[in-house]
């Protein structure tokens, strides 16, 4: 955390995304005073969610808790996917029933939703990639999140766009119109997606190594009236084992070349 | 081929798919020949498609033609990725123009469409899981499959409803349902979602391997009028190494318990 935080000043960057897993081994006070003192903001705390799961509500009490504490601008929600399902396990006994999983995950948002908005915490409805629609998030296209979100004030329930999940979606660009109308895009995250995809999970790339064309996706969140922070939240191995200093330069470069536009 | 005819006849499967490239090695005369005094019916000829290929014509009217002379009930078209993208292999020049992309499979099924009812073959459009939209379809969702075959006669072009590549889908239900009352479906296919998903292009996997809930998809199908042959078509190379009466025993009894449904 330490090292991450010194490395966006260093370099000029002026928020960061906390995850949640980085901020318990630092610790939530220890960190708040690293990204206060740093003056950084906190564009998004990552992750709430698993809402499949029998005992979602605690942890998703405490998630909500830290992103109030970090005063960090939303709290990402990764849904969860069918239940008894656990990413990279073996399947035991799950529930196949699709819809049924999407109805839990809206009655769990009802529950939460209210103390989130008691605590001035946006909730960040984060559609995924299809290919993670059994273990991750049954939540799969913007259309979904934005109707999932309706039935709660901007402020406590918005959307997540990352490219990485919603390129290929044909109604990508009505849905953004959509978000913006709605006042809902509360995260515009980038990464590239990688062909051949040489991994399910890990298989996202720098900005300009795959297959996203970011200007269009740019420009539509941009025309949808989002000026929030725009995060690049890469999983991939190499980038993570590489040095730092060094990923951040190629960052900077390839966001300003291929995902900045200008209007 | 000959292997394959002589399984299904062995099994009492009353129809089969194939592969252009067996056909190939075959003969198409031979095929014919086969199939024919076989009593099979041949369900579908896989496939035409890579439209967005700048070579794609001449190769989809051979096909064209061989699904004619096997009599098949339909041509699959997968319809390509992106622009110079190889399944595979490493980027080199691509496109990375989606929009762009699907509007030249539209006009690319605009050149075939009057071939294919000249010859009486029924093009079924494939979407593909959007984990393939870069490299093998950028038609991604029943109801893009739908939209682009509108213009056309719905006995020269349908659409395959596979539900390794829809089940994710929150609006497939709705979509199946419109696709039976545009009278556009030209064959149902079923394997499941392997989860973890052990590879991207062969983690498919027999029925009741995976997430996938197939009593719903085969209700909605049948309940949208469609009265044809129903093909499993199982991506993986475990189950394509495996002795082939055990397979076809396995599917048998695995499609009468999970895929079948009766009214």
């Amino acid at each position: 955390m330490a090292e991450a935080v010194a490395g966006c000043v260093r370099h000029g960057l002026p928020a960061i995304g906390l995850w949640r897993q980085n901020v318990a081994e630092q610790g939530l006070d220890e960190t708040v005073r690293l990204v206060k003192d740093a003056g950084l903001r906190v564009s998004s705390l990552c992750r709430g969610g698993f809402l499949t799961a029998p005992d979602f509500e605690a942890d998703n009490r405490r998630a909500i808790d830290e992103a109030a504490a970090l005063e960090a601008a939303c709290l990402v929600m990764v849904v969860g996917g069918l239940p008894g399902v656990v990413p990279g396990e073996p399947l035991g006994e799950i529930s196949r029933d699709l819809p049924a999983a999407r109805e839990r995950v809206a009655e769990a948002l009802a529950l939460l939703a209210p103390y989130a908005a008691e605590r001035g915490v946006r909730l960040a409805l984060e559609p995924l990639h299809p290919v993670y629609c059994a273990d991750r998030a049954v939540l799969s296209t913007l259309g979904q999140a934005l109707d999932l979100a309706a039935p709660y004030a901007p402020e406590t329930v918005g959307v997540v766009i990352d490219t990485f999940h919603v390129w290929w979606d044909p109604q990508v660009f009505e849905q953004i119109g959509r978000a913006g109308r709605e006042g809902r895009i509360a995260s515009y995250q980038v990464c590239d997606f990688l062909s051949p995809l040489p991994d399910v999970l890990l298989g996202r790339g720098m900005m300009g190594d795959g297959v996203i064309d970011f200007g269009p996706l740019t420009g539509a969140v941009a025309a949808a009236g989002y000026a929030g922070d725009v995060e690049v939240e890469i999983f991939n191995a190499d980038v993570w084992a590489a040095d730092p200093d060094e990923v951040v330069a190629t960052m900077k470069n390839r966001f300003e070349r291929l995902v900045v536009t200008r209007v």
